[in-house]
Order: C-alpha cells, then structure tokens, then sequence
C-alpha cells in the first residue's frame, strides 16, 4: 500500500473527525477506495472506535439501478435514517470506476428521489462528518491526468500539517469577519463589491472537507454589484460551464452570459429565487492544488483564486441579523487571482496576485 | 451481464425473502458480487423497496483490519444494531477476492469479537435473511473448479422452480416428522440409529439459503447410537477434516477418528459439552450438488447425502418437549448415500442408494 494512503487515513482519523474510543464510524466508499477503506479502519480501530462500511452516496452503480426500476414516490428509508441517527461521524470517500455513472438517469428522477431522500440526509449533516477523495484512475481521467500523476496531485494537497494550515489562513478568516465591504478586482474583467458585515467568515483546514484550505463566508444577500468573469470552469452535473459572466445588481445576477454550455448555466440560475443570489464568497488558499481537475473538493481550494457560490448560503457563516440565501442549488463559480487582480476590504488592499498582507512579496 | 444473474436475484427478492413494497432491505456483499447486487437492487426497486448495500459480515478485509489493530475489549456497535433493528429483510452474498482473508488474525481474538458481536448477530437473524453465493474466481478456486465452470454449478443449484422443489421434497418432510425412529446404513462402516420423535422436519426450499434443497431435523439429544463414516470431507475454519469417523452412545460422541486433521475433529467436538451430541440430522435433496466444493451452503445440500452436525441444534426444528442441544459450535459433516447405502424410518427402508420410496427406480 502507498505509504501516502495510511497518512491520508491517520489525518481524517485524528485530525478531521477526532475519532475517540467507543465511536461508531459509516464509512461510505465505492470499492475503487479500499486500500484507504482498510486504512482507516486500521486508524478507527487504533482509537478505540468502530466501523461499518457501506456504498450508499457512493454506490453510484445502484443508485442507477434503483433509479431507473423504482416506479412509485420516493421515500426516505428509515433502516438508513436509523444507522445514521446512532452514528457518531461519518466519512464518504469520493472516487469510483466511473464518474459518469448516472448519466442515463433521468434528470427529474434524480431530483426527485434527492427531495425524498433530504430527511437521511439532513440526518447525516447533524453528525461529525468528512468528505475527503481516493485518487482512483476514473478520477485521474476525469481530471485529465496520468493515474500517478493525480495520486501526486491529490496527496499533496491532503497529506500536510493541517494545524499549521489553519494557522496560515486564520489571519485572513479574521480580517474577512471583522470586514464590512469587499471588493474583487481582476483584471478587465471582474469589478465586484459586496457587503460580509455581520456574517462569519470560516477557516476550512481540514475538517469537513479533505483537502480543505480556504477561508469563506456568506455576502450580504442584497449587496452584491458589479461583474465577474469566471476563468476557471465550472463542473457541473457532469458537464463544464466555462467563462461565465455574471452581471449583478442589488445582489441579483441581472446578466449572465458563458462561452461554453450556456444554457446549462441558466438552468442553474433558474432554479428558484436564491439561485440568482450568491449565498457563498470563498477564498482558495490551498497552494498545492494549482490547477483545474474537474472537482469542487479541490478547485475551490486551490491557491490564489477566490470562488462565489449562486444559491444556498451555510448558516454557520451567517449573523444572526442577517439573512441566508436559501436554493436548492449551491454552484461554485471560480476567478483566478494570481495575475492582475487584488481582493480588497473596506477599501485596503489585503492581497494583490494571489499574494496576502502577510507574506513575503506583498 | 450473465443472464443468470438476474435470474438469480429475482428467486432471491421474489421467493426467498418475498420482498414487497415499502420494504427496507439490506445487502451485505462484497465488490466481487456487484453484478449480483446490481441485479437485487434491479429486483428490489421493482418490487417498490429500498435497498441498502453494506460490507459487514462480507469485508474480511475491513475485519481483518480491524481485528488485528483493536486493542480493548470489543463491543457491539449500536449503529450496526439500529440499523439491523430498522430494516426487514437482510441479504448476505458470499463470495469474495480472498476466503482466506483472516488466515492471520489470531483465532481467539476472532472468538471474542464473535461473542461481543452476538447482540446485532441476534438482531439480525429475528429478520428475514437470505444467505446466499455469488460464484467469484476466489470461490471456484476454493472449490477446485474453473471460474466457467463453477458459475455453471453454482447457477444450476440455484436458479429453478422452488416451489417444485418444495412439492418433491414435502412428502420426505413429513414422514420424517412422523417418524420415531431413523436409521441410517451406509456400506460397513456407518450404522447409525437415533430418535426424531416429537421433532419437527424442516423443508428447505430456498429461502433462508440459496440454493436450498435439503430437508432436516434434530436427534433427540441421548437417543444416538452406533457408528458413522464421513466420507466427503469437512470444510472447517479453512481446513479439511477428512474421513471422520464417529462413534456414539447414549448421543454421545465416545470415540473419535480422522484420516485428516484428527487434530482439529478433537478442537470441534471438544469445544463444550453440546459439541460431543449431535443437533441435526439433515437429508441432501438438491441433485444438482454433485460434488463437494469446500462450501457448506453447497455440500449439505448434495444429492444423495445426509449429514449430521455436531453441536447446536436449530431451535425450530426441536419439538416442545424435546430438548435443544446448545454449543457455540454447528459443524455439519457429510456421508455420501448413493451406493450400499439406506434410510430406514421406523423400520421400513424410504431410501436407498440416494432414491426416495417416491420415486421411480426405488
């Protein structure tokens, strides 16, 4: 086994759900993962807790399966609300033989079934969980990397010192919080201002998210003006929407435009009222992931960009007076910062080209 | 997909466990058998139940992981137990990359994670199960067989009309039910006698395992006397007893013998008192089964056989004044009937050489 496999383990282990004796673990993986399913196992059993491996996000061939012979209303299962109503934390491994795997689905099946299945769902948010990924060569190809290449890619933006991580990002988490007006400006392009007052801003090192490294909060719903260009892609439902361009006015997209899928952007968009909102302003501080692999997991860290989400907002990020945008969607959209840009808070430059206050070069 | 397969999933959904809708079913498999867990999920959907597929008793990987890095006293886990409580019906597939997958985890340590298990153990069995094999590489290796070859076995013991089979096998049931007195001859070296009287005989026609095909009951526990050759090997703890040679008085085991592994014969029948007495007389009805694949779900049910287990008896099949042979073992062991060989029931022979009184030939 890849010695890389058992440190990814140790960390979601020790670090990311802080497993203790006596917990009891779901760990959900397709069986392209099992090397890192063992090794966590391996990890669970050394902290004196105890795991059941299941296929349920991840079983994505039996998902198909079921979707396409079920004829009747989708319910939410209780055998599977049960398990995860007497868990104590939860891990889903992304990483199959097949990313495509739903792709003859009906769409409005999917939906409908994701609508039924909410109760399970919400049932497993409530617990400690994380979401990290198995570098499995579906992955790599959909990534449009060798096998080992993406092995590289992914352990070197997961097996790191997340303590130090956290302490890297903490400063900007905490100038974002204390922020009242932000603005993004990245090239000719993206001229964006929006309102964080009252809203928290989360430093991401390593927890729910595997990798993490970013630092994001929630705009203030109604406070978002100006334009962006997204250069970076948006991987959405198996498809890419590329250079997106999005016009705003007292919060609302009121223009968008893409060079690539289009349509499939105004669907997103479309999708109810807080679709049209941004409910999410991320920054990717993860300088290990420096490129595009088709993975929100990881593009949205990556380092030296910062990402806004239309639609749903996390309510830990929003203050107690201040409203959550709520959708049904939440699709990252991402800009690079590296060149020609700066982000800027209540009208002071806190990074320039990717470069923050704090570091060297500034 | 071989078109077995499905065929195959539906005798599981639509006649072992009787699936309908609304029903929350579990599917305990390995990665080896996804066709097969496809194919059940196909069944289940169909039928308007959910399906949730698990690797517990199935990922020896993950259980040899954890075996060999738990140190402490293990526990039931609540998560496993709630959701074996929530569901109805349970599905278990053996087959597997590796049946020797424990061959290093110290035995003992295997005997008390199986004690403290023995609650969700419990939970499980007052559900509707179904036991059953998807024939991998591993298992026609483990079977001496070609992987063709053995798909072609596997599928023919399986896959037919059990209610059939229920009809040609209920007249054997009921006269063993009846019967006081079972004798069984085979060639000079078993001559066997004991009372079923009060005792129930069980016709198994596919649902609790699959294949099925065999019908059995309980010794009265001090009725046994005489002597027994097994002459198909005992497949235990992944090593062959063979030849095993049993003598008994007043049930009891008193002499003992093996060409192969007397060793551990002594091991099993020394494991506690129950384990010396017998606690099934089983008939092998499944024609199908012609030879011994080193897996009991297959070699108890062989065409023309009976077998005996040392050990627990299956409390429904012992009658209310009767007494139920408890041991923590149940290790049945097989003589071939299909030459010099007769059952008698209270005194009038009902088979010989492997043919029933019922059926032509006899």
């Amino acid at each position: 086994m890849d010695p890389r496999i058992r440190e990814h383990a140790s960390i979601v282990v020790d670090h990311s759900i802080d497993c203790e004796a006596g917990d009891e673990v779901v760990i959900d993986a397709h069986p392209e993962a099992e090397d890192l399913v063992v090794a966590l196992v391996e990890a669970i059993a050394d902290a004196g807790a105890h795991p059941l491996v299941i296929q349920e996000r991840t079983g994505k061939r039996f998902r198909r399966a079921y979707l396409r012979n079920f004829d009747g209303e989708f319910e939410a299962p209780d055998h599977v609300k049960a398990l995860y109503e007497a868990m104590d934390a939860y891990i889903a491994i992304k990483g199959s033989d097949n990313e495509t795997q739903l792709a003859d689905v009906d769409t409005g099946t999917q939906a409908a079934y994701e609508r039924a299945y909410e109760p399970v769902k919400e049932t497993r948010l409530q617990k400690t969980w994380n979401l990290t990924l198995f570098p499995a060569p579906a992955n790599a190809q959909q990534a449009e990397m060798a096998t080992e290449e993406y092995e590289n890619f992914v352990w070197d933006a997961i097996v790191k010192d997340w303590d130090a991580v956290a302490e890297h990002q903490q400063p900007m988490a905490d100038r974002l919080t204390e922020a009242e007006k932000v603005r993004i400006v990245s090239g000719e392009t993206t001229d964006l201002t929006m309102s964080v007052a009252g809203n928290e801003t989360l430093n991401d090192h390593g927890e729910a998210n595997l990798p993490g490294g970013e630092v994001f909060t929630a705009p203030v719903v109604d406070s978002v003006e100006g334009e962006a260009y997204f250069d970076i892609p948006i991987y959405h439902q198996g498809r890419e929407i590329g250079g997106a361009h999005l016009v705003f006015e007292d919060g609302e997209v009121v223009e968008h435009s893409a060079e690539k899928n289009e349509e499939l952007l105004t669907d997103v968009l479309e999708t109810d009222e807080g679709a049209s909102y941004l409910g999410e302003l991320g920054i990717g501080m993860n300088r290990d992931i420096d490129r595009f692999s088709r993975n929100i997991l990881f593009d949205e860290k990556m380092g030296d960009t910062v990402h806004m989400a239309v639609g749903r907002a996390y309510p830990e990020t929003v203050g107690e007076d201040n409203e959550q945008n709520e959708s049904a969607v939440h699709v990252d959209m991402i800009l690079d910062m590296s060149e020609d840009s700066y982000i800027e808070l209540d009208g002071e430059v806190v990074q320039q080209n990717g470069t923050f206050w704090f570091e060297d070069g500034f």
